[in-house]
């Protein structure tokens, strides 16, 4: 049975005294005492085991007994993701994305994104927990939403992709990825567009600026579907 | 703009009189009229073009127009996954999972699932949804839940796999896959566990029988989750 693993946002001191939320979560719902362990994560690579030095309900205080760091993937993953009418999907995405690994997600404003308004408290609550329960100790970054036309023109990763529906000329991102090892060593990020897909004029500005144009399959996705295919394949495929 | 798309359990005649729902969906939903055009589909590989002869909102009959019969995948892919505590991660799964193109289902009963009740209908209308969603023609076979034991038996699928969480010796299925490439043209069967992962009796039993152990990436996947990433990377690579 693994120890109970919470996330705090600072692990340098070595005696720290958790929020009221996790107190009440480690003291009152799990009724963990005094020298018991437990796993905490700064959600930036640093992974602790900590005793329970003060059972107080509200102010639990533990003591750090041993601090691991997990160096940030080369190959790290970052989706350009619309944002999409149904909340529930996109939290849905972010939920798999974070399970799944990527570093980095950017909520995107297309010309046909339908806007919802974007809670980022709640987005991030969600990214936590995914965290968590996959047991890891990155945190992937989430941006608030950037414009798309800011987003290809800023971006610098080395493989860059963009996932469309026209019948225009695009290799499967399954077998680019596959078939081009060198990726396995770089950074990579995927552009998924919104219900209706990308306008012609946004793919043309990114293929301008580089972007792979790509499909993810044979089938018509919904756009936190795609989201999650592309996590999947560039994260499974550039990690080996 | 696609035209609307429905499901039909029988096309082989060439006048069709649809159900109540689908009639009031197409006449009091859509408003559509005498003489225009839908798609229908069978789910088992034929979609045709029909014209609206007669628009009655309880039996709206349609008169086909052209038919094609898309054959069906040689390197099909079938997800045996654990039923879940949380009927609508499962729910989740199977939408999911049909829109990515999977062509079986088997909900898996193990020794650690929790089991809740499989309401076969609710389901099947889950997949039909997304079926129509995703643009595809084939349904995939939902079955009944089924013992880990009979599954693992009475497989006779070219590849088979089992994921499970175990530190014991196994290969990740993305390289795996990426770096065979006669797996491309045969079908595929991969095993996904509940919550608590399988027995160690029970892989054990899997081994014995030929399947291949494998991992879904370095981080702890929900079962709906490594059901979809195993969906995703059985169906990208080995539908090339």
């Amino acid at each position: 049975m693994a120890l109970p693993y919470f996330y705090v946002t600072d692990l340098s001191s070595s005696t720290l005294t958790l929020e009221e939320d996790t107190s009440k979560h480690i003291i009152q719902v799990l009724r963990m005492q005094l020298n018991e362990q437990l796993l905490l994560t700064d959600g930036k690579g640093k992974k602790a085991t900590a005793v329970i030095i003060d059972d107080n309900r509200k102010r639990c205080t533990v003591k750090l007994t041993d601090v691991i760091h997990e160096p940030e993937k080369a190959t790290g993953v970052t989706i350009g993701i619309s944002l999409v009418k149904n909340a529930s999907r996109f939290e849905w995405f972010l939920e798999k994305a974070t399970e799944i690994g990527v570093t980095e997600i950017i909520p995107l404003l297309c010309d046909r994104t339908e806007k919802e308004k974007f809670r980022h408290d709640r987005l991030q609550s969600i990214l936590v927990s995914a965290m968590l329960q996959s047991q890891q100790c990155w945190l992937p970054v989430l941006h608030e939403p950037i414009n798309f036309g800011e987003v290809v023109k800023q971006t610098t990763t080395a493989n860059k992709f963009i996932a469309h529906c026209l019948p225009n000329e695009k290799q499967q991102l399954a077998s680019t990825l596959a078939h081009h090892s060198p990726l396995t060593t770089q950074a990579a990020i995927i552009l998924i567009g919104p219900e209706g897909d990308f306008t012609e004029k946004e793919i043309a500005t990114a293929l301008q600026l580089g972007f792979q144009p790509v499909a993810l399959g044979n089938t018509r996705l919904r756009t936190e579907t795609a989201g999650m295919v592309a996590a999947t394949l560039l994260c499974q495929l550039t990690s080996e």
